[in-house]
């Protein structure tokens, strides 16, 4: 066979310093494995398993001040922590489905995960405003108490699974604006024919006191209002109102924001794609939507202060709305939530628990937060801290 | 040698079907490894770096309600998002540094973290007053403002840069409780000579106020209340007090928490041993401090109240603090915090930030959360939601 001769060579000690060598190299490899691990942080992906790539849509447009920045905040934190093995793209309104479209499209598994509000998939889930905000509801405090301390979360859980979606707290503005109007509100009276955008169960209420409600899409708001299409308007607040130049189309702005006074907004994932994830992910996707949420009202509470100030400063005229205007709307909204209420056995579920915890906080409210910044108020004076 | 015909058997064909026999041993523990990752996700540890663990050392007894479930909590989020690369093993008060050496064992880095409250650190750095709580504050969510959007967070890092230590939010308690009184305070009179356990600056403001302030340990409020050694004691609110049981020993629960309006809690971290972890690491423990820290106030939100309506079905008074003391303890503390400032330059520093933000909020809250919550009172006055 021509190598008899060379099969002499072969003696088991060769064997073992070749079977050595082998060794010794799959050793350095996997050290050299180790040191990429502690200096890159990015050698460790093909080593612990898959890597993961999500799609975010989101009902705002790419990078929407205040808003629109939850989804690469969450997108930045979760790939920041699972080092790469998990990243999120996100994609604004529009990119792959419009705004409206964002519910459904993660449902299907069109994409893995979506960032909006709760209360656009009002016409599928009547239960949902709950979960984004109520006129004359929870504030943003309260509403995060009773998302993870008081049972909301677990409803809003049941609400969605129908539709293969988990939801997540995904933000929070804080007490929003009454909005925008072209003349001043001195009684009830002034609603009468009063033409103003305001959407989903706020705009119900608005109708049932009087008021004419209208749904105009966020990027017609400036023009709607600039030719007299609409009277008034709302938004979220001033930090977000400010860059969308409702200030020069409106002189008078008003407050309180009776009609969303805690707005929490959600970030949606496709039930497959979460639990396609290793439960580690998984973890992290559960802890930054937390902490991005979190951060949302953070900045708002930050920045509202000086956009009013700028606002106040480029002649806005700041108004609050009269005692018997906010009463008459505190009616509308009793009779739009009874009828709600009625509608839908979810909604009536979710609406008990809400309640029943909106009772507990409010009368909580009157000795604590409410009753702190009367006190401070009172002994400050105008003076500063 | 007696093994001189064994030599003939191992033919390179041997050889290289030992080695491939080797190869594909390895290729299976690898396919075995990575089964073992998706399955349990506690395998790929070995293979994607070092494991760490770390000591966290606390100023409360291990899982004391409220307060002491926080340092379990970031525990558990990071042991969980890092798949057990990173193991927080919580110590409670005393079991290896009593609690108020948590800062220097940590600076020192005899352990890797602590949780606490910065105040306990007065003596050592003037400032950390105001990144705990200060008199007539800012209130929770204002303080999350502050800290993350207002340039908090960061005079915090340089107050405590000298220490070798990085701090985080860890927990909120909201506004607390003025506290618990054996006897009725009707006037800035009933302080005369009043002996009160009200540590830190607000000890310093009550004084001023014409009371006695006196520093117990958390431990002896109990038993000191019981045998009049002090009239009055302040805690932490409705949840936490009534699981040490003061109710029993002190009729009247005052309100509004003029002293503490906002209470931030602290994750301390030593400098080297954040740094010796890798990046991915790092951001798991910076996310799990944010995502525990609002998970407190969440809680506190939701359970204060139940609390305090046992706590008033078990005979408690509840009584709000008259105008004229709330008076007098403004203008205690306004004389306090300009001493405060006069002795520390860094003190100086963070007030003057604190002091524009707090304008600046306080502004805000007018036309916001205090006007809303002012006028849902009014809309629904005694009637539920």
């Amino acid at each position: 066979m021509g190598n008899a001769s060379a099969e002499k060579r072969y003696t088991p000690l060769v064997i073992l310093a070749l079977v050595g060598a082998l060794v010794a190299t799959l050793g350095f490899w996997a050290r050299d494995r180790a040191a990429e691990n502690q200096s890159s942080n990015h050698a460790a992906v093909g080593a612990t398993g898959e890597h993961y790539q999500w799609k975010m849509i989101t009902t705002w447009p790419k990078n929407f001040p205040g808003l629109g920045f939850a989804a690469e905040n969450f997108s930045r934190a979760v790939e920041e922590m699972s080092n790469g093995r998990l990243t999120v793209h996100v994609y604004g309104a529009g990119e792959i489905v419009p705004a409206l479209e964002v519910f459904d499209a993660v449902s299907q598994g069109v994409v893995d995960a979506g960032h909006g509000a709760a209360y656009y998939w009002k016409g599928k889930v009547p239960a949902s405003v709950f979960f984004t905000s109520v006129p004359f509801g929870l504030n943003a405090q309260e509403m995060n108490g009773w998302l993870h301390y008081g049972g909301g979360l677990e409803l809003w859980q049941e609400a969605y699974a129908p539709y293969n979606l988990v939801p997540m707290a995904g933000g929070s503005t804080g007490v929003q604006m009454a909005g925008w109007f072209n003349r001043e509100i001195n009684s009830i009276e002034d609603l009468k024919g009063l033409k103003m955008r305001i959407p989903g169960l706020a705009g119900e209420v608005f109708a049932a006191a009087g008021g004419t409600a209208v749904t105009i899409a966020g990027g017609e708001l400036y023009t709607s209002m600039q030719t007299g299409v609409i009277d008034a308007l709302e938004w979220v607040g001033p930090y977000n109102d400010k860059s969308l130049g409702f200030h020069e189309v409106a002189k008078y702005y008003y407050y309180p924001g009776w009609h969303e006074p805690g707005s929490i907004l959600e970030f949606i994932v496709n039930k497959d794609s979460l639990e396609a994830l290793p439960t580690d992910l998984q973890a992290i996707v559960k802890y930054a939507s937390r902490a991005i949420s979190q951060d949302m009202l953070d900045e708002y509470t930050a920045r509202n202060n000086a956009a009013l100030e700028s606002l106040i400063e480029e002649g806005v005229k700041l108004r609050r709305l009269p005692d018997d205007v906010l009463l008459a709307l505190w009616q509308g909204s009793q009779v739009v939530m009874q009828k709600l209420v009625a509608s839908d056995p979810m909604a009536a579920k979710v609406y008990e628990s809400y309640r029943k915890f909106y009772k507990g906080a409010r009368n909580y409210h009157h000795i604590s937060e409410q009753a702190y910044i009367n006190s401070r108020d009172k002994a400050l004076g105008d003076g500063d801290y």
